[in-house]
């Protein structure tokens, strides 16, 4: 039976999967240490990203499995997995190519929420890819 | 109505609660760019945390308000926070002391999977201050 002593301070890899089944997982870029994205992840998609050494998520909206990269190429080689005190999030230190959100950015968080406001975001990022160009209809 | 142009790359912050009410949230440290939590907020956390300028979670442990720091002393200084596509996912960008995670370590990812294995943890981190002596009984 797991404790608390053991998942905080154990060496055995427990995830700790929601009652939806899913992990959160950050992407973050092992070189720059910039926040890439942050998704979730069932089993099999853990299983398959420490299998292939490739990021897989699970994706919500679509409810399947999501092979990061399967359509833009913008694939997320694992380099580290980390895992939190409580076992309930993950972080993977991953080597990517330029453009790892959809928008074309390359990280997902290219907004802000401007100081002294509670609604206003600012771009503090500039597109580095066109994604028109990369996702094909 | 919320579209997905306008959620993706408008200028309104529209942040997206999952069904439990909550959303992801990580620390960042400002600095390093160290990630050093991931841990979810509902409305009124965030609300908290945008109003005094000090991050506020959501435990979903103990389902309430969880001022960072309130019994540790470990507080985070907000010093911008970001947002993803497609608004469900925020990053505080925090200025932090010594010691965020309440097992001893500055951030709680201080344990990574060993190369090769699917269960195997080690640690990658060494502990910056005694938990013991920070919560008392």
């Amino acid at each position: 039976m797991a404790t608390k002593q053991t998942i905080e301070e154990g060496l055995e890899f427990m995830p700790e999967f929601d009652n939806n089944g899913l992990i959160q997982a950050i992407a973050q870029d092992a070189k720059t240490g910039q926040v890439l994205m942050a998704a979730y992840m069932n089993r099999e998609a853990l299983d398959l990203t420490i299998q292939t050494g490739y990021a897989t998520y699970f994706s919500r909206a679509r409810q399947k499995l999501w092979k990061k990269g399967e359509e833009s190429g913008h694939v997320q080689k694992v380099e580290q997995i980390l895992v939190d005190c409580d076992q309930d999030s993950l972080i993977l230190k991953v080597t990517v190519d330029a453009g790892q959100c959809h928008v074309g950015y390359q990280s997902c968080f290219y907004r802000a929420l401007k100081k002294g406001t509670d609604k206003q975001l600012e771009f503090v990022a500039e597109k580095v890819y066109d994604p028109k160009k990369t996702y094909k209809k």
